[in-house]
């Protein structure tokens, strides 16, 4: 990727890709208001004007980010397209753990950032979370999770596993900051099973 | 309460206390941030100067607020003493969608308030959420519902159990701001069924 003098030759585009990159990356262990044009500017090496070439103003730099790293989120949890159900969402959990406890102070800050008042960023999490719900139906008709448990694609069971998803939310969320001795494994199971375990009670 | 001037003579505590349920009255239609203290001045009709004597500044105004509704709604949703646990449940839940109906604005702007970086808000709120989660367990060993499904209290079925108060919350915060067809009394039956689900995949 380097040419021999050190610099990174390479176009504007993959360029901003990569600072992106950067961008989420530090978010690992900072949160997004911590994460300054200043900073990553020189995390990357490069002059704060170049990045604002990049980027427009903190608001758009900071949008672009949460944006790339809610991207990140919906493909490394995109579900196996073999296997049965349940496995299917086990590994997609298994993931998403992964992702949290790699990306905590970020990821706390993605769902912060939608819970403010910020317009920009509530979009992007209410869409990636709309994505991730979505999938639970999506393979619905095809031997999906929702087949399963015998359960229609009704407001009620969407109401119930968007529930799910904030429960998951906040338990690997919970977790991954003290897990009080519950292994892994067993959290994966419990969140597993609460899926079919909150739609018990649908009409 | 009112003198025959329509001047209301009461004790400094009293006259704060009023204040205070004035201001997370006007809270229902309109959120933290858009609630100063020029428009409780108004709408109680005293003098900005004399709200500044009872609350200091705008944050500590906000905290009593934000502390007054977090009592509110652990006093509202008080579990009752008779009666079978899962209708106990019921109970609660029943008056908790009522408070969030009631309460739409100012509840949201408590979660997200939470949710933001404003660290007093945030212990509020997780107090709050402490102890409407510890209820559930508090009525263990006599009949309680953990008792009902013979589950014990351990790290594993606390982390559940906040992950199924993430549920309701979730859940009926989606259902007031639109039920989509969803029956009021279904919604309740979804939300206390969904507490033994739960917990069903506990180790």
């Amino acid at each position: 990727m380097s040419s021999p003098s050190g610099r990174v030759r390479m176009s504007p585009d993959s360029r901003r890709e990569q600072l992106l990159e950067l961008g989420v990356r530090l978010l690992s262990s900072r949160s997004l208001d911590e994460l300054s044009i200043e900073t990553l500017a020189e995390e990357a090496g490069i002059s704060r004007g170049l990045l604002y070439h990049y980027f427009g103003n903190k608001q758009d730099f900071h949008r672009a980010v949460v944006r790339k790293a809610a991207d990140d989120l919906i493909r490394v949890t995109a579900p196996v397209q073999e296997g049965e159900p349940i496995d299917r969402l086990a590994r997609s959990l298994d993931a998403y753990v992964d992702y949290v406890s790699t990306n905590y102070a970020g990821y706390v800050s993605l769902v912060r950032g939608a819970a403010s008042g910020n317009e920009d960023l509530q979009r992007i999490y209410e869409e990636a979370r709309a994505v991730l719900t979505d999938r639970i139906f999506d393979v619905a008709g095809q031997d999906g999770v929702l087949d399963v448990f015998h359960l229609q694609d009704t407001p009620a069971v969407r109401l119930m596993v968007r529930g799910w998803s904030a429960l998951a939310e906040d338990v690997v969320i919970s977790w991954v900051r003290d897990d009080r001795g519950v292994s892994r494994a067993d959290l994966l199971t419990m969140l597993a099973a609460a899926l079919p375990g909150v739609l018990s009670g649908s009409p």
